[in-house]
């Protein structure tokens, strides 16, 4: 009997547990056995830390959130940190240990479910190894250029939404700026479709620079229209043009280029309040993000994922990575898939949407 | 100043509100003045009838429900029946009358929201009367071929998802069926897509009919694995082979051609309650599934329909549909978008995953 | 080491997994041990149906709806039909073997939550066998003299507005009559609270008979103050004035009295769409308002209920009920517990609120 | 015909437009005419700042969170900063102005709703100028003495346990501590019902000054039960013992009495991460818990609220504020009611049930 081994990694995106659903009900269903690896891959340093999955054990799990299988992150196994009993901190490689304890076991595939981080790591795997691999990706930002759409991008996004949309009122009923901090340290996905869809004035993404003075600019002009509130939706990773050490005060840390270390949406928001006179608040949305039940839609995504996994596995592709290509699911060599990054294009016409209904992104367009 | 009209007709659709919303932003953004024609054309035969839309108006519509334009159908235009004083039904031409008031408002350009019928209703105002029209595509069932999705679906599927979310804890308490009959009277999409993510255990769709033998069969196997309890997702427009007048009782109509009018959902948890002996069930989630508000997912893309037509307005692209051609929009002929309709395709990709977890189609496959 | 035994018998009621949870947990913490009848009675029939409840094993149910120990109303011990081995079925008294394996077994007490059925049961256990029992209340329809709340019922309120909410905006957009029939066959809570909270036109409830022609006079003054919608809430159980056999076709079966028998909701929708003329539509909420997770109302609620059953426990408060004393948790002897069925009082502040704010009764006032 | 005023001030709350739909319908009802006044006393200051509501005006209103009538706060009537044409700032007595407009306009009743700061001015109209006023109280924190319960607190309890509810699964993916600050600066409600609910280990209020090395050995505690994770709330006003100004770095600011000004939750995430090692993340969920639709709950008391009032203006019960007196609603003289604080009772039953399934408060009970 076929025997294969799954593994969750890296940050938590709502999805993970129906991607082992369907790997589960689908490896089952061609008769195999099939295992998780708890903690990335300390089931394979441990066979303590295996278990094994049933259709009865995934019963229930589909529609929760995090992953039954855990994801602490405890290092690259390639170099990985380890306490001896000394109390010092050495570094080991523990891939060979990985392998042996692979073939031991008998398992004819691993499906890694990860980042870029895990995915490099599967990757390497793959090449210096010889692991039969086959990578799931997975990233709440939705920046992986191989695929077209990440399960948990939509979750997050409805996540922002909805608190955009409790904000919207008490930020109208008390002539408010209200200043939403959002995921997405390199791509504005996050915040520009949240922002669309939850009615904000203005989004501030890591892809266009901005300038304070244009946003406040634009809140003004709301009030010219008998507009007294706004709301300003921030990615983490936004950039405020020519800002200088010296303005960045309280919660801001900058880094050796000057650019801002996070609470850029605490330092808009003061801002704001000081260069405009309004009432501004400001709120970080967080872990909230990345936590709940997924939506239909990354429901159904991380089913497919899970389920086109198998059936790579079937046909032995592996040290490759599955992808959606609409309305198809493809196979993407695992070497080309960690390398491009998704930018939120300009020119798209999504951007230019948003430009049209108004949305201000704090540059001169 | 230029003017346009908009108008919205046929089912209700989650997103209707965010078109205007689009619609009025940019076409205002542009300098042009946007009125609403309330429930279809109402406006435009009786300027009485016709809201001037502004910004300030449309502020807080986005995430509504319903569409403020109203939408009630009272036929076409083309062939109007109406009352006259004597009480007696006359059927009557109005087309004229709307083309005399088009022109004399100075519109120049109809933005038509509809699903088959109002689109293919503003295609012979194109083609008959020298309308300059553009048509905004709306269906819940997601089932036109021009466009890859339709706003209104997410938001179906979601709020049928959440429904089998509930049934199943309850069903797996009390060892239940629970059989739920959802929309799609000549597709499944929404059977399809909520059935795999409110983890169904069959799926009865009208593109595979099915066989209730083999239906209460899977439902007998769930036993066997220690599993008793059993969701059923019909679409309502699914159909029995073999069914015949003689077994449709309570609750059932047949057609000229034999087929169920009708209670598909009642009809089949009568038959699983006989055959297998269960406690079983049935829910009609019904106007449930076109109310509330919009996912983000339908929001974006709704927003993103509206901008569309106003940009097509400004280029003048008439006679032609907004459509969704990953990753942009596209303009699509009416005469070619009213033709086709999108079925589920029995060997997608997505079919294939729901069979290899588990799901029964009721068919041998 | 103290033993206890939890079961929860009856229809489903969200928070019963909070109960569980805050029993067991509250247990463990005296150094008891707990465990979990499946399936009613059946754990105490057959050892092999009980569940050793820990903390462990609790950790993640509180929020889910479904009660892990199963609720299959297989009937009543000292009555059980059970089929032997030629298929005849016998009516068996199974009380005294229940009561020998809970001594054998060395449990101390009996924590029964349950409906009215269950109850009585349980109090009948504690009168003629002298079993050591715990009473908490469960029914959804909050209609228990003897306690102010039951868990259960703010979620069903919840979800039946939430229904209405979103059925709110497509009634408007498309002047419809929306008739929703929600839960409640001997009082109206659920639906007068839903009613109130989700904006309905007209409450039918069984405290109130109502006269249809005053149900439809209303729907048609709406049509004067140019409110061309209206919603109808219908309790299960509510009856309509001088209603007679003839009245009622398809879908209404009369009981002896001439009572309708099931679908009211369809059978109000039917008269209202003759008398008034409008598009009118019946949807019935059924099973939904039984699931899903616990409000947070429900679950705070059933947390205390499970924690004061556990304090009673250690004060050998046997033979009575948990109940809301509005601040407090009382303890009530079973036999009057099981009494007293709460009506919704036709004087009371909140109907007259609904009145006042316009809602229609269908009676004279 | 008689006409009222109603206003809303202070922080927003949940179900300020319920209490104003249910006063304007019920005004209406008894041939009266309404006017709502815009941002507190605006409209009453400028009679351009009054709305005159209808049940048209109000029929959709009920759902939404904020005020339709704003509610920005501009300060105290009897003593109102005002900018002049030089650009300073004067403190004026504005309320004979007030008093002059009220009587020319011929109202007969003012509805004041509002938090203690609005009902005291209210009050001292009623006192010093002889305004017939009726006050509803507002407060999100439900920490009036005078009234069993306010809207919008069970909306701000249930938007908090959606939060915890969704980070749960993410923290324990993660084997992460997740602190997470909630409202209550002076009285621990929201944090104690939704920590509760929430499944949190840990809640710490202002009633209990909390030891953070108690709370770490809780967090210590789980790890020995193999519970890697732990949920922390935290209200904004819960105080450690023995704070001094020396550890209080980052984010935290002490105020004269040496107590920590804003940041409690980051400032106990931040000790929690030295003293346990652990992965700690902190979110504060600010304003989140003022905005979005009433819960059912709130939107029945709001509802109930609304129509007390407009009985109480009838029966010229004025200088009075409506309670909730379970099960009826009740007339507290104004004098009273802005009084006493609540404050979470130690020895309540819902603190003994959260001690007892194990919640620790940092506290050595």
């Amino acid at each position: 009997m076929k025997k294969i081994v799954i593994s969750t990694g890296g940050g938590d995106a709502p999805g993970l547990n129906a991607v082992i659903y369907a790997v589960t009900k689908s490896a089952y269903q061609r008769g195999w056995e099939i295992y998780g690896s708890k903690s990335g891959y300390r089931g394979l340093l441990d066979p303590d830390e295996l278990i094994r999955l049933t259709p009865e054990k995934v019963e229930d799990i589909m529609p929760l959130g995090g992953t039954i299988l855990g994801s602490t992150n405890k290092g690259n196994p390639f170099a990985m940190p380890v306490e001896n009993l000394a109390g010092e901190i050495q570094t080991l490689d523990l891939s060979d240990r990985i392998m042996r304890n692979f073939r031991r076991l008998g398992f004819f595939c691993h499906i890694a479910v990860g980042g870029d981080g895990s995915l490099e790591i599967a990757h390497r795997f793959a090449q210096e190894k010889g692991m039969p691999v086959i990578g799931v990706p997975k990233t709440i930002d939705n920046d992986l250029e191989a695929t077209q759409r990440t399960f948990g991008f939509d979750t997050a996004v409805s996540t922002a939404t909805e608190a955009l949309d409790k904000l919207h009122s008490t930020a109208k009923s008390h002539d408010r700026v209200m200043v939403v901090e959002v995921m997405g340290r390199d791509s504005g996905w996050i915040a520009l479709n949240a922002g669309i869809s939850g009615g904000a004035d203005v989004i501030l993404i890591p892809e266009i620079p901005f300038d304070i003075e244009l946003v406040c600019q634009k809140i003004n002009d709301n009030e010219l229209r008998d507009k007294h509130y706004a709301i300003v939706v921030v990615a983490e990773g936004a950039k405020a043009r020519g800002m200088k050490k010296a303005v960045c005060k309280k919660n801001c840390e900058l880094g050796r280029d000057g650019e801002l270390l996070g609470g850029i949406g605490e330092w808009v928001a003061e801002h704001i309040r000081k260069l405009t006179g309004k009432d501004t608040r400001s709120l970080t949305l967080g872990h909230l993000q990345r936590g709940g039940s997924p939506t239909t839609f990354d429901r159904l995504l991380a089913l497919r994922f899970g389920g086109a996994a198998v059936r790579m596995a079937e046909l032995e592709l592996f040290d490759h990575m599955v992808a959606l290509k609409t309305p198809d699911m493809a196979a993407v060599p695992l070497a080309e898939a960690v390398k491009g990054r998704k930018k939120v294009e300009v020119n798209s016409d999504k951007l230019l949407t948003a430009r049209e209904i108004g949305i201000c992104f704090g540059d001169n367009n």
